[in-house]
């Protein structure tokens, strides 16, 4: 979804892919292992800046590129905290963040204990490669994460679990910002995000009743996140509203956002083409929304009875106003393949719309 | 333009380009003649649908294309008319759409009468390969046109130029109108087009003051054209709107157009996004406009002391709600490389924003 920004902007884009497959809309792409420092270093050679889709480039290569003078955005100094769940909440403890309760487990006797503090259940949380609710269950008891700690053991690296409390929430909220080498920061409205099975499934922009005091807040902690862990690019801050009101974060990613879709025909600029004008510090675009409401709910798995090409026609005659959003994938439970955003003044009548559409490729 | 869109629908497309230099953004990329039926039969075996982002592929190859069983949209049969001046306007005067006087013309004689009839003045078309300005030129005798007719002698195909009244206009509006195989027509709202040197400087959306009888006749012109030249496709209708109120046909493009670029910030459904949908024959997509007005102001030329990338960094800071579009294209004299899209509630800003941004590329 960078491409299309990229190509209004006039931005040359190469893609260092994992696999074949991905390349079809993409020139000049390169298919390599990204964990590979020669292969990503030989990559880097012909690019200006080096960003990325996913947070998962290993720390030693990143920093062996950052030593050799290639413009790593974000850096590994400020993407450790979106590869490390445990250095995550370290960092931002230390900052005062709000977030729930949570402690580093490396035994089974630790989680029981946490588990007995915080009425009889945690989520527990491996540390690293987290995304979509996987690396992520929630237990009454340690033996419900055995073999996470038998992989531990295995590792041998002295790694660790992140337990945390399971928040009383009202709702899930999401902050997303872009911060630029020179230190400007923007952000957009604060959005309520819908999980289904761990998974986002909708979201709302701006977040109902938010405009107040929620807003403040989230606008508040994804700035200081953004500046005190000097995030270049993108940042999406995901929130717990809490039945108590308070706003706790809850996970961090570094890079365009699933909760940030919607700026694609939401906002005056997209996560994407910000991302791009962040990383090449470029002045950032406005972010006020081009509709009072957005909508956009996720095409998950897709159509099982149609074809793909049929669900797409019959959203398309369906909902003409619906901006239909296909990532060229084939379906498979469970995977994205798609989203479908919504506009407009009456909040009931975008849902529906987005939902109408979508109704198609869920037969 | 047409990538971002194909991108976002999933839609994978492929080029064939003149030459290596295009390729930048677009994966799966020939380079070769599209002049040369082996060639363009080549490329076609890989794709649903061909269609084109100028009107230049020869009639020869496009109807043994069609006859291989090839899907081409726009089809010959109604491509024929953008291709060639004349034969638009024979076809044109048989529907009884309006149109400034004309006359085909073959002799330096029947130019000479031709001006003498219509004031004094005249201005005279190469029926075919003209663009912005080119192949056009005004004159007040015949012998200011004197190497078209020679060219005409040498070709010794029975050519002919077109003469045309100079129409005494007020200002040029532009209907743009998609039209599906299955015969599904849907047309955004007329625009007015400021033309600087024979080459489009600026659009205004939709065109002031014209919400009504001019609106209808252009939207009847745009239908009829659309339907009766049985289009597939973007089609735009360049149309003079004359001092005494009449709304006539000055020239017709079968593709995407510079007059819709407008559409792809200030329209629900952009005019590449539309053009995709119709030649592949899918539902349509809404084309109401997301700003009461949109401005699109032309790059034409470049920046001389600034580099690109200053003036880009430049009008992005100086206007953060502009919509800037770069074409990746090296600076040089009258060339368009990119363009600018404004648009909100007040024109007298919309049109200043818009301008502002331009500025900077025009040192």
């Amino acid at each position: 979804m960078m491409v299309p920004a990229a190509v209004e902007l006039g931005v040359e884009i190469r893609v260092l892919a994992e696999n074949e497959g991905m390349s079809a809309a993409i020139a000049a792409t390169a298919v390599g292992d990204y964990t590979d420092l020669a292969t990503v270093r030989d990559f880097a050679r012909d690019v200006d800046v080096l960003t990325f889709d996913h947070e998962h480039v290993p720390q030693a290569v990143l920093r062996a590129l950052v030593a050799e003078g290639v413009q790593v955005h974000p850096g590994p100094d400020a993407l450790q905290y979106a590869q490390d769940k445990l250095r995550m909440r370290e960092r931002l403890a230390s900052l005062g963040i709000p977030m729930p309760d949570w402690a580093r487990i490396e035994t089974a006797e630790e989680l029981d204990a946490f588990i007995a503090d915080h009425g009889g259940h945690a989520v527990v949380k491996t540390a690293r490669g987290g995304y979509d609710g996987k690396g992520v269950r929630v237990v009454t008891s340690a033996a419900q994460a055995e073999e996470w700690f038998l992989a531990l053991d295995e590792d041998g690296r002295g790694g660790a679990l992140l337990a945390e409390e399971l928040v009383d929430f009202r709702r899930e909220l999401a902050q997303l910002v872009a911060r630029r080498p020179s230190g400007d920061i923007t952000l957009w409205p604060v959005v309520e995000s819908v999980q289904k099975d761990g998974v986002c499934a909708e979201v709302i922009a701006p977040a109902p009743s938010a405009a107040g005091r929620e807003a403040e807040m989230a606008a508040r902690i994804g700035t200081t996140i953004a500046e005190e862990l000097g995030v270049t690019g993108v940042l999406a801050v995901e929130l717990f509203e809490t039945t108590d009101e308070r706003i706790l974060v809850n996970e961090l990613a570094m890079r365009p956002h699933n909760t940030g879709h919607w700026t694609i025909d939401g906002s005056t600029t997209s996560q994407f083409e910000q991302h791009l004008r962040a990383v090449l510090d470029l002045p950032f675009g406005a972010t006020g929304h081009r509709d009072p409401w957005s909508v956009m709910v996720n095409i998950l798995g897709g159509p099982t009875v149609r074809t793909l090409d049929e669900a797409t026609a019959l959203a398309m005659a369906d909902q003409p106003t619906a901006k239909l959003h296909l990532y060229g994938k084939e379906p498979r439970p469970g995977r994205k393949v798609g989203h479908i955003t919504t506009g407009g003044d009456d909040l009931d009548e975008v849902v529906f719309q987005a939902r109408a559409a979508a109704a198609f490729f869920q037969d």
